[in-house]
């Protein structure tokens, strides 16, 4: 698959991306965030600052043998040559001439206030230094692009200057020179009336490179797009500094599914979705689940209001098909859930409930009476699902009869607590009587019932408790509050949500814990032993 | 303080924003929130839907007493009048009715297919809806806007029938038509030249509603003011279903700094970022550290690099001074506290640190330290004030010894699980032994906590836990997540919070706890018995 030269979708989730704070990428986790990144098609990979950053440096000298591109072209990142210095002595060029990478891009100063005060240099020297670190790695064989730092200031603050760099890096023999609006505070508007000068001005092939500081990133990549720019740098999840880079996949997406232009191989924007999960998971930095096109939540839907009419025709209510980014149309159901909700829930849950109109009203009723308690479904896709199955089977699964449960927190002579958990239960025929330890009272319980039923069930070992969230209810009511639970159970294939609501913190994560297992169990469908 | 008519900030937190997959927000929190806009100065605050949401009526009877507002206009939502129904005789249209809220927003469609086949009435049964509904309110006396939903669409789909229902809602009536891009899918350079077209045709007063779907709702909503929309709609935190509505204070920021408007009362944008981080405490959502302006990271730099540069001249780094919207420059080896901030904050709790330049060096360093750990302390101030207190005198306010304590929660047979606490401590030199009930574990600890120090020091009778907060910090860690808890204890004289962290939840409740009694017997001048 060649990727096309026509139209560049320029990855620098590895290096602008990595500057966000909390994020501390590996260079294990660069090697796989770039292999996904591959399989995705976009055109290149900006893996680092080698030279600079030394797991950078790391990085490029293990990709020469570690990492196997088939789509995307390798691109290193760095400086201009110092000032004052030729590109041929400076040691950072020299790091990147040697880091393997076809591709080379530079970023130069393009404010002239950045180029006296920060570089503390000339702005014709700014210049030499361009022309000679481009030229220079263009004679070592590789290939160029020149990334304009502050340039929409620079410009807005010296318009001839500006210009100036944007040719001396063309004539230098920079392919694109990109224009990065790197404190990210441009205007749509302003930022495209500045791109056509610059194409008209220069007639170099040009870039772009948005922040989010603003909230803008996307709208100000796209007017560049329609500006002329045939080359978009972005990062994946919209990672970068301070408000964030350009999220590049909702570019490519508004770009192919809006405007009609084919960005990624035919067929690979529907991979957006787990390319982007994938990566969060190797970055460890939860998605937003409100992300535009590939977020968790991009396609739910409260239902309810419109449930009929989302059943009849989804494009009404959509702005685009979720399958083309990957992702799914999502009923949610809650407080509004009216029969037509809990009808199209419980078929994405895999039951058929058309037919049994007095079956969908006690569902529907039962779910209104637990919310007015304080009990979400929305959020607790599990919890319903036992629901819809107690109430078509008429009983609810059951896998262990549980005798009692406690658990103890008491402080410590160095300071810290700890927690003890005793449960008591029937699993398998068999009484089971198992303390467990935690680093809180949840943390407990979860290991003293997983002891207590991995002898009947061992699958439960697989399972884990991945997130915990709690939430008072009513705020305001001191400890008498309502405490609502939730807890997220993974398996290693996937993952469900389970509630658990009462006055008492403990209780409404025993309630919680214990439906994650049932829940598990029901999912591996484990028969009652 | 009156707010111009001239540009409406239109806030709907409170109803669409609330569709936000996991958001529930009591009345409470409603009333709570609608305060905080009020203050910010926003001019129209869309309360919700009364008469079909069952919440936002009971809101909306409270709020005729409970709720005080000084700048914003109330506004109820709802729909038109039911096909084949008059305006006069529908229940819903009587709710907005008598809701009392000075405006009503109606929505209607303005797309041909949803009116066909959602609503299942003729196109002209649909103008008569919208006709009926606004002239009948307002012969009732109230103002009205309409939302023309998927109006975007819509107008792609039949010009000349969403131009109708423009015309037909401002003849009847209707103050501001807002066009609302309810699938969230437009693009800036479309909906610019739509919003052109309709102000052109139609000559009414245009409002703008976007959703963030293709991540352009700022983009969008800004487009439209240049195309001459002067009612703009969005949420806090971008709050709303799917990727949410449009982000009110980045639109509201961008237009006052980069585009010179007055929108918010003058001085009122600096308190952006207390107003957006008070309203996610009360909808406990954890607010993006990445937002646009008011997120914590939003102006957070990445020290090194160019950390001499950004004290010589932020202004090359920034694209805004982060005051002007109430946050904080960041250098990110750092949390946010700063030396300038510590001493302000210890004047305003009676300290004057003004010439101990080492002492306020040494507690900044005890608070960075702390926020890094989790402990926040702007949400805290009795628990800063015993820092500084400790800071200062050389010892923190100790006015018991804590031996031991510890708590067992347990299932009863009845189903109920309940709590008891037992507190070995010394207090005016005796030492006691203390168990006490509670309906949860906090609650026991706290019962079993003051009865223990009441001897030595009686006015703890008066202190009372009136709220309990309780935050994951690091979502998506299971239970080995850091917990940070909020307690407010108060005497009926005032209130005082206090702040615990830890792994283990009760624990970091504990830590609060005990605070919470120690700053009361503070505040009370108690001498240590």
């Amino acid at each position: 698959m060649t990727i096309s030269d026509e139209f560049h979708v320029y990855d620098t989730t590895l290096r602008d991306g990595a500057q966000q704070e909390g994020l501390a990428l590996s260079v294990a986790d660069k090697i796989a965030i770039a292999q996904y990144l591959d399989e995705l098609g976009v055109g290149f990979i900006e893996g680092g600052w080698p030279g600079a950053v030394p797991k950078d440096t790391e990085f490029f000298e293990r990709a020469k043998t570690e990492l196997h591109l088939r789509n995307a072209t390798f691109a290193a990142f760095g400086a201009t040559c110092k000032p004052g210095t030729t590109a041929a002595d400076d040691p950072q060029v020299a790091a990147l001439r040697e880091s393997g990478a076809d591709v080379v891009t530079l970023v130069a100063k393009s404010h002239d206030a950045h180029v006296e005060r920060a570089l503390r240099t000339s702005l014709d020297e700014n210049l030499r230094m361009i022309t000679d670190t481009v030229s220079h790695l263009r004679a070592n064989g590789q290939r160029v692009f020149l990334d304009t730092e502050h340039f929409f200031d620079g410009y807005r603050a010296n318009r001839a200057y500006a210009l100036e760099v944007v040719r001396a890096a063309a004539a230098a023999g920079a392919d694109v020179v990109a224009l990065c609006d790197t404190n990210g505070g441009t205007l749509p508007r302003e930022l495209q009336e500045i791109v056509r000068d610059v194409l008209e001005s220069t007639g170099a092939r040009l870039g772009i490179h948005c922040h989010n500081d603003a909230g803008c990133a996307v709208a100000n990549s796209i007017a560049a797009v329609e500006a002329g720019v045939t080359h978009v740098q972005g990062t994946v999840n919209g990672y970068g500094e301070r408000t964030g880079n350009a999220d590049l996949l909702a570019i490519v997406a508004n770009l192919e599914l809006k405007r009609g232009l084919q960005l990624l191989p035919p067929g690979n924007l529907a991979e957006s979705f787990r390319t982007a999960h994938a990566i969060a998971e190797v970055t460890n930095v939860p998605p937003s689940a409100r992300q535009p096109y590939v977020g968790v939540s991009a396609f739910a839907h409260k239902a309810g209001l419109h449930a009929s009419a989302i059943k009849v025709d989804p494009d009404l209510y959509q702005h685009t098909d979720p399958g083309l980014v990957g992702n799914d149309m999502r009923m949610l159901v809650s407080e509004m859930a009216g029969r037509a909700s809990i009808e199209l829930k419980g078929r994405e849950l895999g039951f058929d409930l058309g037919n049994d109109r007095e079956l969908v009203s006690r569902v529907a009723d039962r779910v209104k009476e637990m919310e007015a308690r304080g009990y979400t479904f929305e959020a607790a896709d599990a919890s319903f699902e036992l629901l819809l199955t107690e109430e078509v089977e008429g009983k609810r699964p059951c896998y262990f009869d549980v005798e009692s449960w406690r658990v103890i927190t008491e402080s410590r002579a160095d300071g810290e607590a700890v927690s003890e958990s005793t449960v008591k239960l029937v699993a398998g025929g068999e009484r089971e009587i198992v303390t467990g330890e935690g680093n809180g009272p949840v943390n407990a319980l979860d290991h003293a019932l997983r002891v207590a039923i991995e002898r009947a069930y061992p699958v439960v070992n697989k399972f884990d408790l991945v997130d915990y969230k709690v939430r008072i209810l009513d705020q305001g009511h001191g400890t008498d509050a309502v405490i609502r639970v939730l807890i997220e159970t993974a398996d290693g294939e996937g993952s469900w949500v389970t509630v658990g609501v009462g006055h008492n913190i403990v209780e409404a994560s025993w309630e919680a814990l214990v439906d994650g297992f049932t829940f598990g169990l029901l999912r591996h469908k484990e028969v009652v032993r």
